[in-house]
């Protein structure tokens, strides 16, 4: 296993506990700088980013996610649900206040591929994140509108993410992960054999 | 400026040219193994990598790319018209012949936010290939299932991007991005304060 890019993204993990100790601003800004670099559809770099720190709006932005996460809980069946209660998670997301900071990613929905150029520079941002040492959770409410009402932002922005970053206290293990050989295929579907591992 | 991620996401560019070099096979399956590794919602971990080197299936997804894009260029106007047209592009779509290797990113669409997960996952491939000096075009064909029906995936999975993989021999500059004040804001949308940048 070699390159840097692999050693991130191979220790990065999500975090949905964070301690108070401040976050160094430079390193949020230089997670951004990297996304304003990622490439986009017809370059209309579609990405804004709020970043919140006051604790007033931080509160309200809780509240009104948590009031999507109550509907969706009251709906959600089958597999998700499961997941979503196995892994202990509820309509309760308290790291959108207990996180120092939270960066809310806007998209001009009126860009050419707009969600994919935002989520190509999401994942820029995790894997900056984690070189500064810090944690974030990609997170998405399950009723969007309601933190966006909480913002004043222009009516073609839609908010696809919220990332709350600070340094995690969160103890939960990584995800196990599918191994390289039930994902990877060669030339056809039906063809697993993967070339040799690095 | 400091950190790698920062450096790669700079100095990466996309590419519509490749030379006929062969691409070290460790250097793409450590992205692979990379991508592996990013968050998922529900860590259904949606994504599935094709690795086409066929010569003949290569020509084959070329084809049926281009079909679709004929009939979008056909009808498409506006902005993403004259952007196309200003770049020198067109329906003709060589380098998915051109480059030695193809990546096809399938993505199995009952997994929720697949598309998300899925583009992040694209993302991380993009930093891992820059880092070995490899250069691609995350290329969505503006009809999928034309190129999906040369493979023999199952019914569930959608095309989500082809990746040409190859060195780059394209002397295009790097597009222009807007500037961090344009695009972060503090608290609210109306400021436009941005922290002093690294």
């Amino acid at each position: 296993m070699t390159g840097s890019i692999l050693k991130l993204a191979t220790s990065r993990k999500t975090a949905r506990k964070f301690s108070s100790a401040p976050v160094p601003m430079e390193a949020v800004i230089g997670a951004l700088e990297a996304a304003r670099q990622a490439p986009s559809g017809a370059n209309r770099q579609p990405w804004r980013f709020i970043l919140v720190d006051d604790p007033e709006l931080k509160g309200r932005i809780r509240r009104a996610s948590e009031r999507g996460e109550r509907e969706m809980y009251e709906k959600v069946t089958g597999e998700f649900r499961e997941w979503l209660l196995g892994h202990g998670l509820s309509q309760r997301k308290p790291f959108l206040e207990e996180a120092p900071l939270l960066v809310v990613v806007l998209m001009d929905r009126s860009a050419p591929y707009a969600k994919e150029s935002v989520w190509v520079a999401i994942g820029f941002i995790l894997l900056a994140l984690e070189e500064s040492g810090l944690s974030t959770l990609p997170y998405t409410p399950s009723n969007t509108r309601y933190p966006l009402d909480e913002l004043d932002a222009p009516p073609e922005y839609a908010l696809e993410a919220i990332l709350p970053i600070g340094y995690s206290e969160d103890k939960k293990q990584k995800e196990t992960k599918l191994s390289l050989d039930e994902i990877v295929r060669r030339n056809k579907w039906g063809d697993r054999r993967v070339y040799p591992h690095p």
